[in-house]
């Protein structure tokens, strides 16, 4: 830090509301640049600030700002490519042999078992230059292999240095296989306890058994003695949730998840699921990009106190005070030590073995608890949304929608130009987006593809594969927002010029398999596994299929993607329950020629039926508000049932956001939802 | 036996092809008393002669007839009602005291966990008097209750002693959970480990753990002890089929599923489900009613040979020279030696732990076998019928629906009179049944409802339920026949004058449902749960349902509900596969008014397509052949597509009964299968 700088800052925050001294920013700083906030992430380049004072003023604004950008400048973590992996990978052997291991498994996780992780947890991208979303790596004394799943073998061969890591398709041989076959009676292969769950080393252990060989549990990551520049663990503004976003207290969710921990003779759960611990404790944050996490973990106890672990810079004294009443709120260092006492109390302590870090259940186990495999209690009346949350992603979607129909009606008057890109129409549709009221950022990376790039399933722009939207071709884009109340995802087709045939054919059954969930009416009890056909049927009758799920939970201003229920051909057993929210998304995808994906959100409600019917029945409420390209519809195929609901539809659609555009977008909108 | 009848006796059969001696013919006989022949079995009253003689002359016939009759006017089991419950629970008592028992638990099965149980094994019908086909009694020292399912509690009250019995519906409490509520440290509870599987024992064994108590196997199973009239193992002819109808050789079988024993490192396999020995060895037998098993005890091993257990006496020398090559015929007695030396071998031995007797999985394991739990491998292959087969299941079902034509012509015409009783219409119809080729008999009791007896969805017609078929009401019929070469399984429903409005709502949805499961396109991999929707969504529609599963597996003239695969709401992970049989049947009941139920048999087959489909699409295709009553369509809630199936379907029943009917009936038929 330079000494003018330094010296304006000191001055600066003295005069200011500022609660922490100039020597500690430099600390703060290290903690933003690991979170997300500059890239994407929720709340704005500036949120951080709060961290450092409640009510920075415009001066203090500046020198923080100024602070940060030359931070930023110089910030450099070993993820940059191209990647070092020969070097890395000799310097983790190097630290291996220290450990005295022959071997250690990399996977791509952290502690809480995330979809996004932080920066700090990319280890296995700074070892091998991968960057998907998902792979495991495992080293060996005189081998390596990543194994990374189909969708991202080419992205691998492309990334990863295969003069050191084999690289291996996960549907051909697992980790654990690999592991069982490249090993001996003599090999100790060590795994971080932390990013691995007890169910997960179970697998390990069984692997690694058939060679004779063993697993230990390391107490320090070799990758992170060796990985010199690894970020810091992320900093982002805690925030806690207004009632008249989240419409239930934290105490009333506390004593009824409390209630069922009593019933069964549990003295506590600990929950690691940032977003469990974000709807019991009614927080957000901002530690990995597109989803309001706050990285904590949590111990609920059966007398309805919760114990919140976090770094506590992240919530000022002015946050703190607003914290839920009987929410205390602890350093993350004490964690360890909570266990410990759990332990010598000889509690009975819940945790999901799916999503718990495994060094939790043995540090329980080892310190005298008993530790009950349960799933976690928090993810069923999380996934149950009530009415305030249910008004909240309706307004949510109203405006998000509103953003998506202009971003549309944007691109049937500039795509005949040739000069719209898969880039350029993803930052215009983000940027009508983040127009409308209490936008907090993407809820994922944009799905923004043309002609091929449509074909694949969780296809990621980049300025390589970037392409201009050609005539007589399909565009795909699948989005969604972050907003303080609700969180949206949607997926429009559209044609760009003329459509084949063949196109406006498979456009159609995907659609009718679209309205066959839109429309379903089912009872209670009935779970997604058995509606996933309807959607497939119109598709299944020509030979075709999609090889994807059909719906997804989403959270309230949480992860897109959200357990436990879903609609997939993978049997299920959680019955869809009133205020789920779920997607209704069928495709169709042409390798190498056109994708098509049609996606709204659906909540599911009671049916208001006249017949003598058995009991209730539950149906789905579109949430989605935005036009279906009608130029890709065959409209012979469809019944008269599927066009009445296609032109009710379109009514709400045009209802909704007429009065709200400009008189070419309206007059654009009126024209695409005229009855068919 | 009279002097007379047994001089008579021993000269016709000393002069006469018959291998047996005079003395041996009761033994024999009780055993045919115990089999189901004369009531409703396989193969005719005289069938079982064949165990007597291989080609007995008419003189023999007649005093083996005389001597049977006599036989059987004498017999008594002590299964006549009214049941002397309350002695026999006494005696009981006495019994489990002698044997230090504090209880006792009663199933209702026999050693091969069949669907339907010989006389012998009918102990629960003999101690409490029900009669249900599900059910489980547990007997103490103060206290006894017996456990029913939903359709079987008002049964139960009318035939179980309830001072001498509680009757609890099973979904209420279960057994296991009420023995732990009665019984405490001081209780030991016994099983006969015959009749409980593996599984099944250790539900139990967890059970009484909670009490404290301790469930012991018993050797001696109290209620034979007892039961001084129980009767004999039944004795039934031992069937070898001929490859005409069977398709594939047993050493073809073998060799195929011993070759997966192999692969896996099983020496052996134990076989105790009668169906998987039956279709292994090409064999059918008379021991059940409706079935055509021969109960008997199985070894495969994995160089093919195959050790069959069963009473020799049904295995007379010309049909053991029958037998398949490497199969080797031994008495039932000898089987547990056979366990035991495979206990000395220390072979590894399979085993299915959810049909296996519980006593062989323990035998083996304490002579030394290593016992490893896996899924009958013979239930597969037996499900995907070949070619020769799925030829003489499609010719039964012609046959089969010519006579179920038939019988729908004679009650157009008869069902006016006021005359016609669900008894009189069941029994004109298996009189119709039996006149055709290959005819074996039943394959289950038809199930003849009319009014509200059609809305109990397993009702059998008893004297004191029969009603006349009445003027604008529905009449529903369920039934079935074994034909050597083939079961058939088929429901209509009819409109016995004027139907309501509703009726035909109801109607007209179930066969939308029937159609769309007919009409289904699916890709392979696809499990009966996820097509179960198919078959509900029209009755979901307007909130109405149907509460049983939608198809079960049916086998090749063997048992009429198959594994292991099924169309229902519980999830199933056993792929269609072509070649598999299943039924179509969803239904829709009015408790108190009227039952709907359409079923038909269809089996898997390869989908021809034109479209460029991802791979080989799969499809039904539909074997039963009788007309479907279009008086109770509202032919405008059809669409198009199902009008045109239900044209197509009739125009082919026409087209297979047409000819080979006589005028009335065929002018009857085709006013019926004219077009909507």
């Amino acid at each position: 830090m330079s000494d003018h700088l330094n010296t304006d800052l000191r001055e600066k925050l003295a005069r200011s509301t500022a609660h922490i001294t100039a020597d500690d920013l430099s600390g703060v700083i290290a903690g933003v640049l690991a979170a997300p906030c500059a890239d994407g992430g929720i709340g704005g380049p500036d949120a951080w600030m709060t961290m450092v004072s409640a009510d920075p003023a415009p001066d203090l604004i500046q020198v923080l700002r100024d602070h940060f950008n030359k931070a930023e400048k110089e910030y450099s973590t070993g993820l940059e490519t191209p990647c070092q992996s020969g070097t890395r990978l000799a310097d983790l052997r190097a630290e291996l042999a220290r450990q005295a291991l022959s071997g250690f498994i990399v996977p791509l996780a952290d502690e809480h078992q995330g979809e996004y992780i932080p920066k700090r947890a990319q280890r296995l991208t700074w070892l091998t230059g991968f960057t998907g979303s998902a792979g495991i790596a495992v080293i060996l004394r005189n081998t390596a292999a990543i194994f990374v799943d189909g969708r991202y073998i080419l992205q691998a061969a492309d990334q990863v240095d295969q003069s050191h890591f084999e690289i291996v398709p996960h549907a051909k041989n697992s980790p654990w296989q690999w592991v069982a076959n490249n090993t001996d009676e003599r090999d100790i292969v060590g795994y971080d306890p932390w990013l691995h769950t007890p169910d997960g080393v179970e697998r390990l252990n069984t692997a690694i058994q058939e060679s004779g060989g063993t697993l230990v549990s390391v107490t320090r990551n070799p990758i992170d003695q060796i990985w010199t520049n690894q970020p810091a663990h992320p900093l982002a503004p805690l925030q806690v949730m207004e009632q008249e976003f989240v419409g239930q207290s934290s105490i009333e969710k506390r004593e009824k998840i409390a209630g069922m921990l009593s019933e069964v003779g549990h003295d506590a759960v600990v929950l690691t699921a940032p977003e469990s611990i974000a709807w019991l404790i009614n927080i957000r944050g901002g530690d990995v990009p597109y989803t309001p996490f706050c990285l904590a973990f949590g111990i609920l106890y059966k007398d309805s106190r919760f114990e919140l672990f976090t770094d506590k810079r992240k919530v000022p004294t002015n946050v703190a005070n607003r914290l839920p009443e009987g929410v205390e709120l602890l350093d993350r260092d004490s964690f360890d030590q909570r266990l410990d006492t759990l332990g010598k109390s000889a509690a009975t302590v819940r945790l999901d073995p799916t999503s718990t870090a495994a060094a939790i259940s043995s540090r329980l186990t080892s310190s005298g608890a008993v530790v009950q495999h349960g799933e976690d209690p928090c993810a069923l009346p999380k996934a149950c949304k009530n009415q305030t949350e249910l008004d909240g992603i309706r307004a949510a979607h109203a405006r998000d929608g509103l953003a998506l129909t202009r971003f549309l009606a944007w691109l049937s008057r500039e795509s005949t130009s040739g000069n719209v890109s898969e880039k350029s129409a993803a930052d215009r549709l983000e940027a009508f987006r983040r127009e409308g009221e209490n936008i907090r950022g993407l809820s994922f990376p944009t799905i923004s593809g043309t002609g091929p790039n449509g074909a694949i399933v969780h296809y990621r722009v980049t300025e390589r594969t970037n392409r201009i939207l050609a005539q007589d071709s399909l565009y795909l884009v699948d989005s969604g927002g972050q907003y303080l109340d609700g969180t949206t995802d949607v997926t429009r087709t559209i044609a760009i010029g003329t459509p084949t045939p063949e196109m406006t054919d498979r456009f159609t059954r995907v659609l009718k398999g679209h309205i066959a969930l839109a429309t379903a009416i089912f009872p209670p009890g009935t779970c997604g596994s058995q509606l996933d056909t309807l959607a497939r049927t119109a598709l299944w009758q020509v030979g075709l299929d999609y090889d994807h799920g059909t719906g997804h939970g989403v959270g309230h201003y949480l992860s897109v993607h959200e357990g436990p229920h879903r609609i997939s051909k993978m049997p299920n057993r959680v019955a869809l329950r009133p205020g789920m929210i779920i997607s209704n998304e069928p495709g169709y995808y042409k390798t190498g020629a056109f994708g098509i994906r049609i996606e709204n959100l659906v909540t599911v409600r009671k049916a208001a039926l006249t017949a003598d019917s058995n009991g209730d029945m539950l149906c789905f409420e579109t949430l989605t508000l935005a036009p279906i390209d009608a130029n890709l519809i065959a409209v012979d195929l469809l019944t008269n049932m599927e066009r009445d609901w296609l032109n009710r539809y379109h009514a709400q659609v045009f209802e909704a956001h007429g009065a709200k555009l400009n008189d070419a977008d309206r007059e654009w909108l009126h024209s695409v939802t005229a009855p068919l």
